[in-house]
């Protein structure tokens, strides 16, 4: 078994390196650290995409397309977001190749730019240049947008879907004229990433917002998810940030008021990227490949037919195509796996590499007795089902898989998840349990830089919900109005 | 009226950036070259590529996504493709910018890449590197997949949607067993690009293929569609590449047959772009604003209150919700256009600018006679249609206004469209009538190179489909197999 995969026990990294390659998710480029997303691990994407951007339009965002490139002074004219961002990222100095003397391509010094471009690390300067021209009044607010797009930031160590030079993300970013309407849009669009993580991904994780240390470069206040992963690491998993009225003085944004008076606009932007993609894997799946929760699975069910003779073949092909048909009246993607070229074993072994949640074997004993062979993905085990009940039993069978793996990796997050009184306990706590370890911190940045020198460990939260106990900073002794949470992360 | 828009008559080229500004589509960015597009002009791109992408999967196509970045060395491997691309390009050469010693930022010298890359101008290239290490034997093929992307080809002289530096796209990029199936798969997509121009963008086209001198820089035979827009120049809305064996053997792309013979693979690539938004406005609009399809609209019916008193108000939005459900039921996309802070002229300038196919409007005299006000934005016709017959009326008004576009096209096209036998007839035709002028070709180059300097006519394409009749060419009186389509063009 194990497909070849190391096991994770053994190596978790390579573990994952391997799964994304073997199944067939995504693969190095030739370009220094951006991936090929290959279709499969593409149309896994598609369906967060799918079920993202209804969730966004139905919070009244419309969608809309920014340019690649920004001006470099565009970077300066927010001083904290330039510290953040702008330092490492492609740079387009020229814009025209020539054919040199020896034949050779080359870059035409000629055709040298005035001022650099950027390619976009994140979109917030050239929308609030843009934000500009579209609002003078009240009236012109809120303005609720969000983009589908790659983004560039030349990360010197990458990992595919979790850290790459170029990734595929969204980036909402929304204009209002109120500071409490701004931040009311931030809180609702990391609730909206906490539903889909939760309900589409079965990924459980902790609301919170993060310490300045780990705040977006140019934002008040940030608001994320937070997921632990099976090797005792957190992912960030989304980000929503209330960035006040930074952007807006920086690109001098104003509006008039119902009051007549000139105020600056508030500002939001969220975002969730391909990393998701890393958070499903390292969060649901096993030594024999991938898992996928059925809410996400571009294939719920696969079908196989098993078969010695040329009639066996017809008639479980024929047998499948009408539980495919029966399935597809449910709204279950589902797909007959008919191809003569591969054998049942083999194709048993694929889906299983490819998460599936349900595969259904039939065989000539299976017509003979009218039942089909029901196998779940998350648990590997199998069900003789009759025909009539296949269906319904189908249906619930796929709701069950979604639920049972958001209470699995609930319960792989609670047992990671620990307490720690004292600084000697939160460093065993990290060192040697890994996951999430609750501690009191004085709340100075300073505290946390030395904590994070010290243990790696950083500040994933401060958790919104949950409650709130007073203590001591387990480094400094100094008061703490709560416990906050603590790991190292991905 | 006229929504001071310049008129067509006046000003074909400033109607239409008006028109693009005015009825939200898109703007100018601060990015030379680059645009914004803004949520109304991006709901109808979307449309687009929800029913081209539907028909790519339905003819066994996968999506996707493949690296931003091309290394320069790669396209010095197909020596006629950098010629046709590799030049007007944007180049990055750092990857890090620093804070100067006056503060300011700058690109940091000690951060050069070793050898520049390319900001797709399209991803043939990077695409035939992947390819190599995903084809080993004929049972790899074929390879059928899609990507949804942004290109950057540098130009000099840009308009909105028409001619951008940066733009949205989608390119097909196919590997085949034989020559054969290459081509077949090369005219499908044509067909399908046609199939979607016609029955969705109610955009006449022509199918044919492009003279050597027009075709994509590296293919062997480019398919193309061509429309005629109503200023009389032609629009390239579609091609379909067939590039043989060229880019397989530039990057050492080899499979065993079944025979054991090991054998280059065979290529096709096809793209459509946010260009399809030039080609929809500059077919149907008017002078009053932007007429759009309603297989292409994103809202086909709009309807709008009218009202004095507020218990008025209460009325003839209930009874707009009734009919805003009842055609939701036939799956017909609406909106009720309720707000208080708007009259109703102003949403019916709205409306009528912003291309909604129907509008209807309903009073108190309306709620009395028990009717609705219909009116249709291709004609500006309305009509008094009872509440009993409103949903079936609306639902084949919209095929009607559809059908109606079509034909309203068909018939311009035809209005544009004219033969020449001889040089001077052409010369007068291209420059007295412009559009489409058949007219017999000797088939070189240099005939069309000369034609085109002459007249700024160019081959739009070899038509697929019409009868072939032999004659005389033009230009040298050479023979011709048949007349081709001549064309000034966008």
């Amino acid at each position: 078994m194990g497909k070849n995969l190391t096991s994770r026990a053994e190596d978790y990294s390579k573990w994952y390196n391997e799964l994304v390659i073997k199944a067939d998710l995504a693969e190095n480029s030739g370009v220094r650290g951006c991936m090929v997303i290959k279709p499969y691990g593409f149309s896994i994407w598609e369906m967060m995409q799918k079920e993202l951007d209804r969730m966004f339009k139905e919070t009244g965002h419309r969608n809309a397309y920014f340019p690649l490139f920004i001006p470099k002074s565009y970077f300066s004219k927010e001083a904290s977001h330039v510290d953040g961002f702008a330092k490492e990222c492609a740079v387009v100095t020229h814009y025209r190749l020539k054919t040199s003397e020896d034949g050779s391509i080359v870059v035409d010094d000629k055709a040298k730019l005035e001022e650099e471009l950027i390619v976009r690390p994140t979109s917030e300067t050239i929308i609030w240049d843009t934000y500009r021209k579209w609002i003078q009044s009240y009236r012109d607010l809120p303005i609720l947008i969000n983009q589908w797009a790659n983004v560039v930031r030349w990360e010197m160590r990458t990992r595919l879907f979790l850290r790459t030079a170029e990734f595929l993300w969204q980036e909402g970013h929304t204009a209002h004229a109120t500071k409490q309407e701004a931040i009311a849009e931030a809180e609702q669009m990391m609730h909206v990433y906490a539903d889909f993580a939760e309900n589409f991904m079965a990924v459980p994780v902790i609301k919170g917002t993060k310490s300045a240390n780990e705040r977006f470069a140019g934002a008040l206040e940030t608001y994320c998810i937070e997921a632990m992963m099976q090797d005792g690491k957190a992912l960030q998993a989304g980000t929503s940030h209330f960035l006040g009225q930074n952007f807006a003085k920086a690109f001098d944004v104003k509006f008039s008021d119902k009051d007549g008076s000139l105020n600056h606009v508030w500002a939001t932007s969220w975002g969730v990227s391909t990393r998701l993609m890393g958070a499903l894997i390292m969060t649901h799946s096993d030594d024999n490949g991938l898992v996928l929760p059925p809410n996400l699975a571009p294939d719920q069910v696969v079908i196989v037919p098993i078969y010695r003779t040329e009639e066996q073949y017809e008639q479980t092909v024929a047998k499948g195509k009408e539980l495919v048909e029966a399935l597809r009246l449910k709204g279950i993607r589902v797909t007959l796996d008919s191809r003569d070229t591969h054998k049942p074993g083999w194709k048993f072994n694929e889906y299983e590499l490819k998460g599936v949640p349900v595969r259904v074997a039939l065989g000539p004993k299976d017509l003979e007795n009218k039942t089909f062979e029901v196998a779940r993905r998350d648990n590997l085990s199998k069900e003789l089902v009759s025909e009539a009940e296949a269906v319904s039993y189908i249906e619930q069978l796929l709701i069950d898989i979604q639920d049972n793996l958001f209470q699995k990796a609930l319960t792989m997050r609670h047992s990671l998840t620990h307490e720690a009184e004292t600084y000697d306990e939160f460093k065993t706590l990290i060192e040697e349990k890994g996951g999430f370890v609750w501690a009191h911190w004085d709340g100075s940045s300073e505290t946390e830089e030395r904590i994070k020198n010290e243990t790696k460990a950083t500040i994933r939260c401060i958790p919104l919900e949950g409650p709130e106990q007073p203590g001591q900073c387990i480094f400094t002794g100094r008061e703490s109005a709560r416990k906050v949470l603590f790991a190292k992360a991905y």
